[in-house]
């Protein structure tokens, strides 16, 4: 069955529901190129501005999975479960998380990407520890994921084509906020990985790709519809990304921060959020009862991301890179703090090196920002409030400017932060 | 002064207003290519949706002059009138009313187009007269108008190609539709070319491209505020395209009855528009007070005519080359012809050869319709109510499709047609 492009295009401008056979065409013609890019981001913004109904959105994201290959877990003795994160700053939770849940017998076959922008990326994050590779086949990810049980590495290049395709295209013509888009995205690339349950966890703040609750809110429940529509047993949590999650940004010190949570240590909002979406996935997998706090506290789960890291060629009691120079910044008040911005945090740890420009940039392991006191807490005038690291110290007055307005004082106690806002299952 | 493309896609997707400086650079670097395809026609779409204010048309109408040069008759004696129409089915009205406006001592630059579509191109039909040409030089141009006082020519390449290579994008990208684009790509031409004053034949119904009174009302006040705002006396006309305009459709086809108008004959649709658009422009040029229609009867239209055509190499005289083949559709009814659909006819001929498919495509001149019976008069069971034209006789089964249900009968005799359904000025 062939269609017309242009007519395509015509009937979404004028509020159309594009029927299965032509999302199906539309999909397979752009991965082929015989509908080309400008006809792509002329849909791609009719999309963004008149919407699709749930169907279509299943539509589209089926139909980007087909543009590739699926993998296949179903003849592995465990059951496999997901996350996926929408992205925030000092978001390290896949690192405890996948060994973790792993702990417990079920297996996490975690494909994930690089950071652009403010937001960190879980392979950046990894890379930092000495000798572990991203990069894995089919193959090594299956044996992996057999032996160890949890696995962490780079999407193939033959997962959803489709979907990489177009979202180079929506990153130059500003058609990337479309939650139709944004949702097939997502869920193309975990269907297609085959995984049996997914726990997704969107953040909503400042940080985070949406900064209302609605909007979030939203997009979880387009998420959840599409995974169980799939037939993959799907929830979301919504998470608070107003503020930075943990002390620790940056790459290395995102891996020393996840190793005190699986040492039983750790910040209270990166050992909640862990907890939560573990107990999430085990319950998918049928183990509602269990208590993850157990396995962080007596060591399993660490046993587990030990094993994960050294099937990758990690050696994980090496040093980890250190930035060669730090920038203490002092509190400027004493008080509570009321405000403590993770968009400003973000920037600021992106320009002291810790993420990438261009695609083709490298990170600077060592870099990012270190947080002397998290939202809520009291810190008196004088005090440090944060410090900086860099290998370039040329990058410290930029990493400040994005600091500007960042932190708000309070003469009164704040109420308990609520980590988890919400959930959708 | 620099923008980033995406920034400026997404405010206009956030309904904001662009700003002349964004315009203007945004027109300037998709003409030199720094602003991709595929990121213009997003921002079209987004137009499309979310429309422009008046001040941001002008703008982007003036964006587009400036990408271009810019021709000047101020030194010429005589004043300049122009007239443009959004295109319709057998709409020769250029072929008498240029000559008859020249006629009254007021100078016509009329650049035309090509047909594409169900749509005739002037152009086309001029050059079923043996030996005229369309490609006249700036040089040419000038010196006929001040020699002749009318020339019809084709629209060199330096004029508007910012508008050039957008109208080519919108073609393939599904945003051909958006009257903030419609009415720079007009106006941007007619500016240019340097005429003082322009009446515009904005068409509406089926065979138009606005198909209700509305959309054309709304098209014709924006072209008129754009013409007024930037210095040249416009107005508009709104007249009907449900019915094909006269009884011949096709290139030789229409060159013979602009001959039949010019010659004081003719129907009575093509003479009414004719003489109220010629009425309009010799308005604008101080001549208020003549009656149009004196000229067309004692042949001083017809002598500008020859004159015209010969400047151009055309032979006034020649016979016009004829189809090698007709068939005649008789009447299935008895009765008033209640409907006789324009775009059903266009499609028809252009099936017939009169038009083209793609833009490298050539017409056959004497491919065509040639109606027996206009819309409102009587007809019987069993007359000849249209012959067609072609040189390739495969075609006339397609063309016959095109015709199925464009007909409809009445037992009432209808009121009087209206030819001219409204003025904007």
């Amino acid at each position: 069955m062939s269609y017309s492009a242009v007519e395509l295009i015509i009937k979404k401008r004028e509020k159309g529901q594009l029927s299965t056979e032509e999302i199906n065409w539309l999909v397979s013609s752009y991965t082929t190129g015989s509908v080309a890019d400008e006809q792509m981001s002329a849909m791609a913004m009719a999309i963004l501005l008149n919407g699709m109904d749930r169907r279509e959105i299943l539509d589209l994201t089926m139909a980007m999975i087909a543009s590739g290959e699926r993998l296949d877990f179903s003849s592995l003795k465990a059951k496999t479960s997901d996350k996926h994160s929408t992205g925030g700053v000092g978001d390290k939770i896949t690192l405890p998380l996948a060994p973790l849940v792993a702990s417990y017998g079920v297996a996490v076959p975690q494909l994930s990407g690089r950071g652009l922008g403010h937001t960190g990326g879980t392979l950046d994050k990894l890379e930092a520890i000495p000798g572990w590779r991203a990069s894995l086949s089919n193959d090594e990810m299956y044996k992996q994921l057999q032996e160890v049980g949890a696995v962490i590495c780079a999407a193939g290049s033959g997962l959803a084509p489709a979907d990489r395709k177009l979202y180079s295209l929506r990153d130059v013509t500003g058609t990337v906020e479309a939650i139709p888009l944004i949702a097939s995205s997502i869920m193309s690339k975990k269907i297609a990985e085959g995984t049996s349950s997914l726990v997704l966890d969107v953040k909503v703040g400042s940080g985070a790709f949406m900064k209302t609750l609605e909007r979030a809110t939203e997009l979880a429940n387009v998420l959840v519809q599409i995974g169980n529509d799939a037939g993959v047993k799907t929830s979301a949590l919504l998470t608070d990304m107003s503020t930075p999650l943990g002390r620790k940004i940056g790459n290395s010190l995102e891996v020393e921060e996840s190793v005190e949570v699986l040492s039983g240590g750790g910040p209270s909002d990166v050992i909640a959020i862990t907890v939560e979406l573990a107990r999430e996935m085990l319950a998918h997998s049928g183990l509602a009862d269990v208590d993850p706090l157990e396995n962080l506290q007596n060591g399993k789960a660490m046993d587990k991301w030990r094993e994960m890291i050294s099937a990758q060629g990690g050696n994980p009691a090496a040093e980890l890179p250190k930035a060669k120079h730090s920038h203490v910044v002092v509190s400027e008040n004493s008080g509570f703090i009321s405000k403590l911005d993770a968009l400003s945090v973000g920037i600021a740890s992106w320009r002291l090196g810790a993420g990438r420009e261009r695609k083709e940039d490298s990170v600077q392991f060592g870099a990012g920002v270190e947080l002397h006191a998290q939202l809520g807490e009291r810190i008196e005038k004088g005090q440090p409030l944060m410090t900086l690291f860099t290998d370039t110290p040329e990058r410290f007055a930029r990493a400040q400017e994005a600091l500007v307005g960042a932190v708000e004082y309070s003469e009164i106690a704040p109420s308990d932060r609520k980590f988890i806002l919400g959930k959708v299952s």
